[in-house]
Parts: structure tokens; C-alpha cells; sequence
């Protein structure tokens, strides 16, 4: 079975960190779909097809599908990514769908990963209080919940947390090895070129 | 004045490269666009408005305008960006006014900085023996050329290179240093929160 992935996305997603991390896992052979979070406080709802998504720093990303709670459950995918810049990962972390997904997919086992402002999501999903990591940015909206770290990439059972986009590469090589093992990862590492003494 | 980048972008481009360079072009300040080549050698032209290129691992992503000499010159920008993914680095190599828009960048004394197979338009473009990085993979192609280097980023002259995507993050804080200086590099630097022991 291949293993099977979501990433969200969202206007204002961090496009390196949305970019590394769904490129790495293609790479990795995993079948990679990107969903787009609309932002429901706003009351206006898009609706063009394809979706697209203005990022962060301008980049504008075409979206495979539009994030529907019930096409999206863990029993779909083996893994749900949530990526930050601020104001995608505060439309992600207060959408009360997205909430619900991250539930689903703690309960049922399957691996949960969030990046940068994304760990705000662990936070507003109600998760228990677990080791995790953030940007540093919004370390203290997390430090009273979660046992914070500042390790480049926290595994906690199936909550995988990291810090921006300089540490995104090393977060999809992890998310990589969970889902297709060690040797899968070298593969996909060495072709990336990392420069010499590059510590992960 | 604001510094001005270009980033070409072609179906097959490698996604994180062309993002990495872009977004941290922008978080340095450049005013940076992204042109769409087509590939001519298909007979078949594009005219979708916006144009949409489907990357290497295939996000899709909408370039600013379509690549056109006339509007893409060294009067326009200080710095040309041609990324790697070998169908698109192939597709701009390849291009005729992509080769005439390197050598009038270089005899301009404007930055031209290639990644990974792009590195490959050195070539086509017909420029002269100097030191250059690429790909390991587009090395054969190259060393009886240039005076090839293994170094992540390779700085000579106006002609800066670099690897792939694992140097993408090195490349694209070297083009902020060159065209903003080096407090910008660092206040571009810091907020990305790369792992401790990141050699550069």
C-alpha cells in the first residue's frame, strides 16, 4: 500500500514550508493531495476551480482539492500536514473542521504534523499536553498547554511538530521515514544535495 | 531603490527551489516576479491567462506574467534566477531569448544566479569559462566547460550557482546578501530558524 498524505493550504500558508514538505513526501513516493482551507470568518466563500491560494510572501498555488471534512478523514490518508505563515495556520487552527480533523486523526492512530504558526492547531484542537515544538513566534500562546521544546523537529507518538521553514526539510525527511522507512529516506535525501556537515 | 529579481518558472521547474529563492527574495525586500517560459519545442502555446505552470512533483503554481524579452531585460531587473527540475531547466536552456536574456545580464553586469540544472543555460547561453556549480547530475555535461566546483554555492563574478534543493536556502540568502547587504541577509536569516549547526 502506498501511504497517503494531506496537506492543507490556505491563503497566507508559508509557501517553502507548504512546498518542502509536499514535494519531499512525492518524493518519497507517498501520494501527496493539498486541500484548501477556506476562511470561513471572513463569510465570503470562493468557489473557482481550481482553487488557488495566495501565500505568504505572494506565491500563488493551485490547490488539488477544496478541504471537505468528509472527503479528507483519516481513514483517506496516513498523515495530515498543517503548514504555518500566520494567517493561513490562524484560518486552519480556528476552523472548527480542521479541529475535528485533527482529532480524527490522533484517535485513529494516524500521524498528525504541524510546522511553524501550524502548531497553534494542536492548541485549538484541544490536544492533551505533550511535548512540541513551534515557531518561536508563537511560543507563548503554546507554552502553558504543551511541553515546549525547541528541538528543530519534536516526535510525540503521532504528533510531529516543527519550527519554520529553515527546519522544513528536516521535518519532511522525518515525516518521509515514518511513513516509508529509513532507507526510503536516505534515497530521497541524497539527491537533494544538503551541504556538507548539514546536521540532520 | 528597491532591487528587482526575475524568477523563471516552466512546467517542471523544481517547486522548492523556485519557492525558496522567491520567498526569501521577498522577505529581503527584492521586488521580485516570476515569468513563465513555454516550451517552444512543443509547437504548442499557452495562452491561459493567468499562465500556470505544473511543477516537478506537481504543485501547480501560478506565475506572475509570461517571460518575454522585451519586458524581462537588465533595464527591468539587477538579478535573473533560472532554477533547476530537469524538464524545466531543459525548457529554458534550451529557449533562444532565454540564452540572449543571460549573456545581456551578464554583459550588463546584472546578477544571473542559476540552481541545480539550470546551471545548464551557462552553457547554452554560451558563456565563458569560469568557476560553476550545478546538479551532480547535469556535472558531465559541464565540467569540459566551466571550471566545475562541488561547493554549495558558487560566487564568480555576476554568475552565481548553486546544487539543489538542499542548497536552495545557502543560494537564495547569498542573492539577498549580494543585491541588500549582509544585515538584511541576517534579518532575513533569523526568523527562518534553521537547526543549530546549519553551516552557513
Amino acid at each position: 500500500m502506498v501511504p497517503r498524505a494531506l496537506v492543507l493550504i490556505a491563503d497566507g500558508t508559508e509557501e517553502m514550508e507548504f512546498t518542502i514538505t509536499y514535494d519531499t513526501l512525492v518524493r518519497g513516493g507517498v501520494s501527496t493531495v493539498s486541500a484548501f482551507v477556506q476562511d470561513v470568518s471572513s463569510g465570503v466563500l470562493n468557489s473557482e476551480q481550481p482553487p488557488s491560494a495566495t501565500c505568504s510572501r505572494g506565491i500563488r498555488i493551485l490547490p488539488d482539492v477544496y478541504f471537505d471534512l468528509a472527503q479528507c478523514g483519516p481513514d483517506m490518508y496516513d498523515l495530515l500536514v498543517i503548514p504555518g505563515g500566520a494567517k493561513g495556520a490562524e484560518t486552519m487552527s480556528k476552523h472548527p473542521s480542521v479541529q475535528e480533523l485533527v482529532r480524527r486523526y490522533i484517535e485513529r492512530n494516524k500521524l498528525v504534523a504541524m510546522i511553524c504558526a501550524g502548531s497553534l492547531a494542536a492548541k485549538s484542537a484541544k490536544l492533551a499536553r505533550q511535548p512540541l515544538t513551534s515557531h518561536p513566534s508563537v511560543k507563548a500562546e503554546l507554552e502553558q498547554d504543551f511541553d515546549y521544546s525547541e528541538d528543530a523537529v519534536v516526535v510525540s507518538d503521532n504528533l510531529i511538530t516543527s519550527r519554520g521553514p529553515g527546519t522544513a526539510f528536516q521535518f519532511a525527511l522525518t515525516l518521509v521515514e515514518m511513513l516509508c522507512g529509513s532507507e526510503i529516506r536516505e534515497r530521497v535525501r541524497g539527491p537533494m544535495v544538503f551541504p556538507q556537515n548539514t546536521p540532520f
